[in-house]
């Protein structure tokens, strides 16, 4: 069967997996060797245990998926569905909701034996953004990746109400563990005030390259200049995206759990996210959608989903041109 | 793999299937023999080409699916997945929405064809009520059936707006097509101000047993009245329930098409259903269920899913005791 | 052209004048002499400067016009428009809406202006409680009116915040300027906490009969006896309608502006103004819908516009068996 | 009586017309030779039967008309009122709803006798964007009419769910009726994903302008090339604005069917209406405004009232320079 | 000054402490003194750490707070602050919302060296119902206390999801702590389907006396039934009310974590409440307000504010007939 | 205890006063001489009584108090708290509600209390824009003032509905009595349809510098042009900042009385106000907040509660640097 076949049916039909693809339960036993192979798995987190703030990422999986009904197959005339084996994996789910420490264990445990057995490259949808640590150690063979991350905040802050883990630290895990290499990694949408007038200075000590609204909106044209550096950063390594959805202003993204004003506009991601085409990316994360302050519209998961399109797009994009 | 195992998940997770059953698409090319056999197919009917005032219930399906994880398996001590084997089948979409006279002969068709088939006992989620139509006419080896209906309207309506179809006829043509049995149709929840005088004279005049608000809460035990009215009514032939949740009083159902003010309490609702246990209910639907007019916290969408587990329940109930 | 022309078009069509009706501008200078000559007049006050707490019933009228749509022509099989001329009158708006008072006289002479110059009996919709006081002072020839009252407070509180005009005060003044009989007053559904515990003594001190929620519980059928205990007090006097739907259960009336947990239901209430039909009913209000407070399917309008065409069907009454 | 007189009251008072201007209803026996003469007429066609996605917009004329009367008498000290006749009609409801081809050849019919007898330019407030094509076709001595288009979608697609006519095809029908003419047509602000990579082709191969968001933002000063354009384009023909709400971002809109992000701001959408003034313009409609996935402040219902308002202006400016 | 000031001030003015009274920060150095000494505590517990389902429980102490403005001094003409000094002692936060284990001995600890230090008697809102194993641990003198619970759950379940910490299991705690004396405790509104068919079988099984929806019911007076089996089961014990607004319907209580259809209405709860006025109460909770599931109007808040009032003039009346 | 110690506690939690600072009641006999000396006091004025449109202002203070939990306490690495004490003083609430004129005296009154007897700078909350003018002539000392004003509308109208009161007027009288000079007052953001064409004509004759929003859109770089007008109009003289949320386009600002399209950006907004740092700031407010008309996420509280953040820190550099 075609893999898009359902997606050409009216948007409101059907059960929603992400995208309307097929859906391949990577709880099966034998999903270990799918048939046919899967390039590009779409897996949801529905895990919020690291929010500091409003809470309800958990839903964001059925909510993204929900919305993703309505992204149909061609990006500007460019199919990534062509040659390329994608699917809904479904959920990974942490045996131990109510620890977060243990949890984020149970989590890369349950991912690592996806990413290894199949080889996928993984699109995830969140959850909170304590999330992407345990998909990007997942990624074991590619390490250390390049990072272009579009968020409010660096989340490479450090340990807070009694944790070094929560959702405002998952880079600099991923730095320390040396699963992402600092110097190939961009933080864009950077904005808010602080408890602490350093709070960030793990990102900049360590070499990354950060880009606050303020410089943002300073220059001429922002997000060519990004885009510009995205390339100088990253090169040609393999690189992931991880797109918190608090990087956009809240009108386009109401429903997140750490809202800041000023954020960039979705025709800015969007620009940026296009830009990128050509560079190598493995794999991408969006996440921080949080239904339950979202609008009756859902603009927030309708985002969540466009932007996961998009990700894939690029994701696929790397595989076709192989 | 056992068919409740998802439901012991946490309720946010995972792809939302009716009652977080398997999924068995009915659109596939072996799914006339489908292994194991099923006994009751959940189907959804994403269709409000009918609707005369606010619409919306195309979205039902999706809203019940996803509320409808609230459900777990035990209802009283009693598991009604117990040695029946139960499957969500998909949407049965119609490839011609913008005309409601050929969309209703697609459905049958499609109802049809499964039912036939397979032999699974239909419990369906609307849409508006216009899909009950095509699901008693798919029943084919059962008519005519008795009917336990509950709703603010009759629908038995005729006539309106250049058609003899719309969410107030399908009784009528039930009726006339001798899919149910009119001297063994009960109807529940009438009220509401009307354009004719007469608008259900069809149902009187048929023999159909009418139970308006009025009477209801003129009785001293309204619920105990109820119940033995529809033993009297139905005895022991096979029964249908069609439940249009706008036969709840609005607070309950607010996302509904054509809401009256004064309606039932699902306390109410919940009493009768039960106190029909032992009776022979061979199939049922949930329909007029409108996301867009619901509340933040989805409760027609729950309602909806609760009295649809409850029509399973008593589905299940009488193939049990077979 | 038949008055009911426009009740039998879909409900989301044409402009929303009170329950579809035709609209005779009372402002126009040929107003004094209408023709047809009007029975009942359908008036809005969209006024909420004696709101203590949340605001918002200015809008009350038009969205009461809109959800009016949903009422049809009969009621129970009797057609309140036969042999009656009832029209939309439009708002009646005070000039000086930031000073209470002048604002109160202001509507007074206005509304006197309409009914003495017409005769019509008004059936009125608010606007806050203040609203009910202009209205019955324009009763001018009918004083002095029994009373039936449906809210969770008494309204004949005194002085508060610098003023003895607020909506917390109509019949106290009603009382004192001789508008309504006190002893021919009945105020049912009274209840929740006060910051002074004789607050309602005035009520109590004139003689009027006071329904608190706890004695309406303590009855074994309310319903039957409130309406005994209106028959009682109200006899064939002239009596007037005045309906704060704070008198229903928030559930049935998010959208007002003080509410009170544990109120009437709508069954209660319709059952209650059903019960009184044969009464000489000469007018009503249904006040305090603050739309801002409703919910997205709009309860709170539904409800107080079919409580208003409730109210319209006993003043029809009266005036058709005469 | 000065048309304007009741837009100085609160904005809150009175029956909701369009802009607060006197009802004229088309559907009585005298409109043929209404007195005085209407230079302008404001139409509502509450029909949403093309919707392929989410419904809701036959309630749009309700809603703009609630919100219009945020809008005031001058814009920028510019009166559209001074010398010029506007009144609402009403609205045009098809008497067959449930079958899309049947209902706009009804509307059509109905257009044409109001526009034909009367001589009078159409403001419209839709409805779904199938309500154009009627209009069109309504607006017989003008073809073919140049036509100005804001919609992230072209609307020329073809067959879809077994029809010819739904919300994404009304202007191939219009270039192929010939009701306008592509060459002098420009469509601003596609984009989005589409199931058919060459979904639009029929805009380009007949000529028309076509302005998508990547190039609407590739450019330096966007909206002044995008006037630019309109002014080569249209010339001096007679021309017709279709504004679909979605072409905005769902920010400004979200109230809609298909909502795309990364759409066009407001302030650049009338940026670009006000600067083709001194155009030709001879009618327009606002469409897609869908109420039940609005926001609590309903700014979908706010912005397409403001845009029909500046578009009135235009019409009315074309009038007055005459 | 006197505690109730701010009561008669409107009531969307000032800080909005618990029923607007003044606030006593616990945290301050001399709070193990207080003057006046205090006698009644109110207490925040912003925590759902413990939630299995919808999150958004530790925003309820703040949505309570602002609405118990609604409540006022008198209630039934008493005063529960006549010679009673009632505070606002502010929230107790854990240090370590991380870990649920560590979590909830940390909340134990505060709240320990609270009551111990100043003997006064608590009146909480939650939070998730984890929340009430703290502040019956903190009771420590009077334990095993009996207990009042109004719930749809019995919350006496056991390990899920890793922990056997979360919000269903409190009561399996405090029966196991010997805080409550199974024999002494009542839970009330018990129903919802399940996944264990025994999976309340702890309180059957220490004797609890439970009471299902299904019982209720079935009772011609179930309150006045429930009424009397709460002074048979409590005598004159010292008891401790706990009451998950889960228990209400879920009109009444829309926003918590686990909605089941069918449950009590807030007149039954109120009148069950008022009808164990003189049972020696000496504390109590209202949790499970969730608000980010709450309607427009904050009906949840109203209703927990409420309750909290109710259950305050009960401890209070305790008091002050002592 | 450091005032800022509760800001770093999670944002959910304690009482919800402005930032989380401490709450230091004005209304208390010691406040005359508050120790230690509060250099900024925190105000809300919840008052609507001036609203010609839309309510609900007066429930701004404690809304914006709520989101004000999300500012910390470095703005881009300073700290306005540093050497500065602030507090929130509580509202000033009028005795005359009902009265618009007595109650803008009575406030007057009041806050003059405040600033005179304790030399704080304001930064205050609305309520509607009436309540700038008793700030302002409450900063009696410092007349006449610069004005650096964001609002869509003047505010320098006259006479309407029988008041000179209004929120449509507050700059009028303000230069009428002298407390600002119009020669350096700003108004920036303004724009929509008027009922007359001179409306804001009195700001053009006293010779404010008026900002209207298609000047600002004609400029290259429209933010560092306004902020050179500024520094040029204001100068060194002492300046106050008035922040009407309806400066912004409502999709930033749903929540507010009289929206209009088109308006500023929070990113412009931002980059304006800080803009202006080093500029004698001596007070400022944000009004025109109305929570029933905000988003579910209530986008307008925190956008409100940013701002105010922003102007206190405005107010704070001016002191620091003193």
């Amino acid at each position: 069967m075609d893999q898009t076949k359902n997606i050409t049916t009216p948007r409101y039909t059907q059960i929603p997996t992400f995208m309307r693809l097929p859906y391949t339960d990577h709880r099966t036993t034998d999903f270990v060797r799918p048939d046919p192979e899967i390039d590009i798995g779409l897996i949801g987190i529905p895990f919020d245990g690291g929010v500091t703030n409003r809470p309800g990422a958990r839903a964001g999986p059925r909510a993204v998926r929900d919305l993703s009904s309505f992204t149909r197959i061609y990006n500007n005339k460019v199919n990534p569905y062509n040659n390329i084996t994608v699917r809904d994996l479904g959920d990974v789910v942490t045996s131990e909701p109510f620890n977060l420490a243990t949890a984020l264990k149970d989590i890369s445990a349950k991912l690592s034996s996806i990413l290894t057995n199949t080889g996928v490259r993984p699109v995830v949808c969140g959850g909170d953004h304590c999330v992407t640590l345990p998909v990007l150690r997942a990624m074991r063979k590619l390490h250390p990746l390049a990072l272009i991350h579009f968020d409010a905040h660096c989340d490479t802050g450090g340990h807070y109400l009694g944790s070094q883990w929560h959702h405002g630290t998952p880079f600099r895990h991923a730095i320390q563990e040396k699963l992402i290499d600092p110097k190939k990694t961009i933080q864009i949408g950077i904005r808010g005030s602080t408890n602490n007038p350093n709070l960030w200075s793990f990102s900049y000590d360590h070499g990354a390259t950060v880009i606050t609204m303020d410089e943002f909106e300073s220059w001429e044209r922002p997000c060519e200049t990004v885009i510009d550096k995205i390339h100088e950063v990253v090169g040609d390594s393999n690189a992931y995206i991880s797109f918190d959805v608090d990087c956009l202003d809240p009108v386009y993204a109401p429903g997140t759990g750490t809202p800041e004003i000023g954020g960039l506009t979705t025709r800015e991601a969007l620009q940026m996210l296009r830009g990128i085409n050509g560079l190598n990316i493995v794999g991408g994360d969006v996440v921080e959608v949080s239904p339950p302050f979202d609008t009756r519209d859902q603009i927030t998961a309708l985002t969540g989903a466009t932007v996961m399109y998009e990700i894939l797009c690029l994701v696929a994009a790397g595989i076709q041109w192989t």
